[in-house]
């Protein structure tokens, strides 16, 4: 690497939260190697284990950093059993994770992507515990990167990466159907239905016993339970100056039915 | 901006929390545009929405940063609608925040200062979500900001910002009449009640039905539930060792009396 | 210090939480006097003025940060009174935190320290409050320190620090007893025991009313309720996906039982 050339900042997911001091320990092991390294928290509250939701949340804000950034991602229930740690360098960023399906977004995303398995020991710290590969493996492996070691050095290629199936909406002719994919701070259901899945029509937008007329620009425009359009580009359902978690009662897995309004469904092109 | 001058630091304080990656994001968005921005959080955990909370907890801090800090403040019910999102530019910081009162305490601090409606689409993401101006205008704003662009090329001047009326204590002859306007983690009682305010005499402290016989100089010197000026110089109520809010059940709000002592009453200056 | 040296890395601890902006200005003064200080959050969660896991969660955590790092501890129940405000120097580090015991375990590690005593008001903001020495004397001190002032310049050489009796495991001919010192956010109870303290034989472990048969060697091996050496080298007491604390039902302080095997008890070295 250039001596001019910026380094690659790193961030982290974990379900660690803050209450201990394993997130300090991985950014004083990744500065213990590189003093200069940039490290950006993105999330630590996941769900204690919850694979599902930390790929979620990796899926919604990885775009939204430069170029070559590197992504450690530590929710791994795994940890001391034979699962592999990898790095997945794809065109825009590397990933490092335990292989446990915590970048099923990414791998779908980035289809030519190279997996190496994270197996040459001078890039651990030593000794290597059994329960926190994090500090061990993890945080080592990203400060190398960020210094500019080349990904091929950390280990061998390798393939078939463990992947979840990605719950996708279902169309039909008359609609779609999707499901609540995440809940945020303010009690916003975050769905799993894009602009792209919806009828091109005037639409009723069901869940959870509420009937939602059509999708509204702001949090503060429309009925007091609302649709619109969030800032991942999925439909959310909210409501003004509330929660919609707490008011309708949903939790993650929800499922959300968008129909053509029957007065408009038979000029649908 | 000279090669050698420090960039300008940013802080960020929102509603967001900490369990989703919209922090994180704004990060990776400014330092995107800025890879080396000293990004600092001051807190994002402020009720959601709570626009007079978010205005206190900036008041305490700001001031504790070096001149020309960028302040970013997003608690924006607004986002989306037409609310202005503004630049304010005082002599001592700039602070970027939605035009809805969030800056009523800087405003009334900085009366000279000029304010900038953020209208330049060249400073913005693109494209602009309707639900999170944090990441799409504020983050570049404070990412270009912190690397030197002058401040008028981000829009244009206005004027007559959105301001609440800050709850100030009432004086009286025989004393004077506050209220709690924050709760810290300790559960220490807050109030808008400062030095200047209080009687040159020996005084009752009555709050929630507790009759307190003065300030005291430490957490540990005085009755259980005692007085004294916090690190803002604001009086607040503390219990030892133990919470305020939960021992006087007290919430925001909550009026606080100060009386001069009987015996002393009639020799007042 | 040199021109091209790194400066020293700055670490924070205190009981301060993340709702209030406390951390945020403490910050904002090391940055003012400091632009370029690194400055890593390792735990703000200590439970309100507990100094006894304050203490522990710094024994955890120090070590894996770069030789020279300044660590600022700041729960200070006394803060405002005579306690005295204390800087350590190990062979591998600073300290800068009150004199109340929350050095305790690095003392016992770094017998040969030096401990010099903040009373230089020069390295003070200047007023000093009452309330927060975190911001007005540990912030400015840590700023100092890490642009190269020497630490004696900061106050007089003290001596007789306060301590605190580190709960240390009881062993006996047959086995050892220890307890539990810390919970961490998966619901893991963490022990005092450390490897060298169990028998060199197969073994019970009793806590709460459960009997483990033995040390697994990952969190997903071995019985339900089980036992492993955690991340800071001490055996902890796991639930495989779930939580022992809720479990067991079990807090800090409960105790913990090793015996040899019967069968095997007659053949020990």
């Amino acid at each position: 690497m250039d001596a001019g050339a910026a380094d690659r900042m790193i961030t982290l997911i974990s379900d660690f939260g803050l209450s201990d001091a394993y997130v300090g320990t991985m950014k004083g092991v990744i500065l213990g190697i590189n003093p200069r390294a940039t490290i950006v928290d993105i999330c630590h509250h996941i769900e204690p284990q919850n694979i599902a939701q930390a790929a979620f949340v990796l899926d919604t804000a990885y775009r939204y950093f430069p170029p070559g950034t590197i992504h450690v991602v530590v929710v791994d229930p795994g940890v001391g059993t034979k699962r592999r740690a990898i790095l997945l360098a794809t065109p825009s960023a590397l990933f490092l994770a335990p292989d446990n399906g915590v970048l099923s977004y990414v791998l779908e995303n980035s289809p030519g992507s190279q997996a190496i398995a994270l197996t040459n020991p001078s890039f651990w710290r030593s000794p290597v515990s059994q329960t926190f590969h994090g500090r061990d493996i993890f945080a080592p492996a990203a400060a190398h990167l960020s210094l500019g070691t080349p990904p091929q050095h950390l280990g061998e290629v390798c393939s078939q990466l463990t992947t979840f199936r990605i719950p996708r909406p279902q169309r039909a002719s008359n609609g779609a159907v999707g499901q609540v994919v995440h809940i945020d701070r303010f009690g916003n259901l975050i769905t799993n239905l894009r602009e792209g899945d919806l009828p091109e029509a005037s639409l009723w937008i069901e869940i959870a016993g509420y009937r939602i007329p059509g999708v509204s620009p702001s949090y503060t425009e429309g009925e007091e339970v609302l649709a619109l359009f969030g800032s991942s580009g999925n439909l959310e359902i909210a409501v003004k100056n509330g929660s919609a978690a707490s008011r309708l009662g949903a939790t993650i897995g929800e499922k959300i039915i968008l129909t053509k309004r029957q007065s408009e469904a038979g000029n649908a092109k």
